[in-house]
């Protein structure tokens, strides 16, 4: 509905400053880098990331070296993220392997960038449960659950069809890891653990770490006051089980402001 | 508002793997297959299939055979399906002639797609009402009103003015079938059957099947828990009178938590 | 977000087989006819004209004969509407010059179209008020709000800034004719009538025309359990002050269910 | 979703009447003058700025002279000013250097444009402040969060994460200025004066300085029944940091409504 720009938009990033094998990384829509851009996008517009807060990670799981990490910056404007702002880590000794510091400064005006606080929490996640994604939202549905559970340990919600959407997930006795084995069902209650905020992001890796130990059916851990962190197998599996929690804990908001229990007897 | 891309999304998909004669359909905006795509787009903007929920099926009513019928896949992002990913049915016998899993994995990277879990629920829309599409959505707005009609069968408005969007509908003695006769007035009460989740979803068949020859002048079907089937003589029907519905079921629970009743005394 | 599409839109709609007068006409955006469309697209996206709900008409002030008067049509979807679909009127005998009846039909396959069912209430506003726009919708804060003050005829708010956004009419008493005389101000009290709905759309001219007159003040209607028709000296006059009090509808709303008055003491 | 339109956008708007140099500025995307547009856009569509409402000023803190402030005119469609539109000031004595009354009138069609009335307002927070830009909202949000807190001067919010992406103020016994020396800690209590309204929004000037001069720590201003003042370092700063604010008032208006205290004790 909006006027057009007289700008010249398409002239304005020399991109040309970039090496060879970085241009064509980042001419490819589906490479993890301008993937976590799309998302990113898309996530500002849901008012989950908005005033820089939350961000995203994504594991190569499908590349040549499925274990890269790439990892949005901190304390930068999330819709407006390029390819070249992510930093690059190699696991499991979370080597780093590039920083958008390493850019040419006509692409990131020396600005002095620094990896998401977010990073330890997204390393927990693809340590401990093999994970392809990793998703953190400051979504007002997820720090309104926590407001409404003050106390409570868990948030739980059973017999709403979206539960469906999400895997659910059991002990390999032979792997000993956590494998989805399906989809949760209809009738199944999900339980989402909460852990209580800290003044400091990192400092969230401990409880997060004992709550994943703890709720090995759970994809997700709430951050009282805060937000929430998810994760998947993939990254559209993490996009996915984020919006169909995300659309429970709103619904749950509302019926709690209707008295009516999420969880049906 | 939002930092454009520096992707070649022009020249990501190799169409030209498709036979001529789908690719001369998929250029069509109004292909069936197309107009799938594009209202799915819509509806995950409106927040009806987050997490893959929902779907939309359309019938081919205007083309060479009116018999054929469009489904989307299950449990993909129903704002990224493709024109090829449809499965294609042949009415009455629900033949089915054509399946994403035969088209060149170029395009489908190999995934294994599964026809909708709405399918039986789609095709008694076709074969008991005539439908020329029908939309099933996970609207929070639906859920919220079966949430508050626990234990109820019905949901029911009446004098507001977006009923008469809906249509009319009555028994024709001569062809035995549900006809439009009209619109719905003003002072209408509108009444749609609410019928209890299942686990499986095409479980919910029995039930629809009976709620729809217990109902002739509903266009829809409320999902306890779940969500809302609405159909309509074409496409374009289908997704206006989705569209009042959904306007009625969201002021219906505003009206009915300001105590408000939904049918004026 | 979402996927690129594979259509040809650009090629969809041969605009040659229009007179070259009208293609001339339609390829200004400024042209009443495209900001028509441009409007709906907007409301629709406000979800204001959902369902094929609402209408808007444009009287074309700035262009060689101010007496013609541009209608979207009746029953369709608003956000879909073409430049040549409109009504077009001359003033004061409501002559009709051309209808999308007249167009070719490959432009609209032959579709029976009827002008808006409000086009009576627009031609009040146009010969009671000399307006360059009539805007109307079924906004849910329009209808919350009449459900609130059931059996009342009034909606009144005061002593929020967004009341100045808002003209202060009154009588000129050489004219005879209500003119804009400045803006409201801060502490002046917005009161907006509320009439009752009727069953068919047309019959409310009567009692509108009476709002009208008996409200010199008012740039706005309320019709209960149905919307808002809104006017002004211009189109884009309407759809400010039409913005403007949705707005203060939306916040009223809000207001009343935290039980706050409207009216400041 | 909604369809193309067959205008001639591109050809509309005449550039070559303005002067190689405003031409050669206009096509900057970052410019100052695109950028209130490209703001102004983004804050219509969050309605924080229809019907005229609000307006941004930014100052040329990167350009060649820092003194240089651009600001928007008042009352036009904010979603649709133009570059060419802004008022152009040159700090400290505040001297109009350029106008949009000067552009060729066939960019500005003759209208008479007027600088904002929040023009005193955007100047107290540049010569108080260093403020790099000035954001002024007439947010929901905000306006309900004055309404909740009648009679109260304060806003007060603490344990939320968001608070996080606010910056943590303090004087600079050297310099005398106000000056950034960090971030606000999750812990911290962000307080936010609110003001009275008045009928006159350059009137508002001795009381915005005052809190300004009283809030020390402050970033932003409520203005009772009205809405809100926010500024920072840079625009980006100043973009950022209304969005955590809103953010912050949106949740306090939800957490109001639930009976859960702002303020954690
Ligand atoms: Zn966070
Ligand atoms: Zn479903
Ligand atoms: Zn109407
Ligand atoms: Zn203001």
């Amino acid at each position: 509905m909006s006027s057009s720009c007289f700008c010249k938009h398409s002239e304005e990033t020399p991109l040309s400053v970039l090496s060879p094998e970085l241009q064509e990384q980042f001419s490819d829509p589906n490479h993890p880098a301008n993937l976590i851009c799309e998302l990113c996008r898309l996530f500002y517009d849901n008012n989950w990331v908005t005033g820089t807060g939350g961000g995203i990670s994504i594991r190569d799981v499908d590349g040549a070296n499925p274990n890269l990490v790439y990892i949005a910056p901190s304390g930068v404007q999330k819709e407006r993220i390029q390819p070249w702002e992510m930093f690059l880590v190699e696991l499991p000794e979370e080597k780093i392997l590039r920083t958008p510091n390493d850019i040419p400064k006509e692409l990131t005006k020396s600005y002095k960038y620094k990896p998401s606080a977010c990073t330890p929490l997204f390393m927990s996640c693809y340590t401990m449960r093999d994970a392809g994604a990793c998703i953190h939202t400051h979504s007002q549905h997820a720090v309104m659950v926590t407001l409404f559970l003050e106390g409570k340990k868990e948030f739980e919600i059973s017999h709403i069809e979206q539960i469906k959407a999400l895997p659910k997930l059991a002990l390999n006795e032979n792997t000993g890891k956590i494998e989805k084995i399906g989809s949760m069902e209809y009738y199944d209650k999900l339980v989402i653990p909460i852990i209580e905020n800290t003044p400091h992001e990192e400092d969230l890796t401990d409880s997060l770490q004992e709550a994943i130990k703890n709720y090995p059916g759970t994809s997700a851990v709430l951050v009282r006051r805060h937000g929430i962190y998810v994760w998947g197998e993939t990254v559209w599996k993490a996009k996915v089980y984020n919006e169909a929690i995300d659309y429970l804990l709103e619904l749950a908001v509302k019926m709690q402001q209707s008295g009516i229990p999420t969880v049906k007897q």
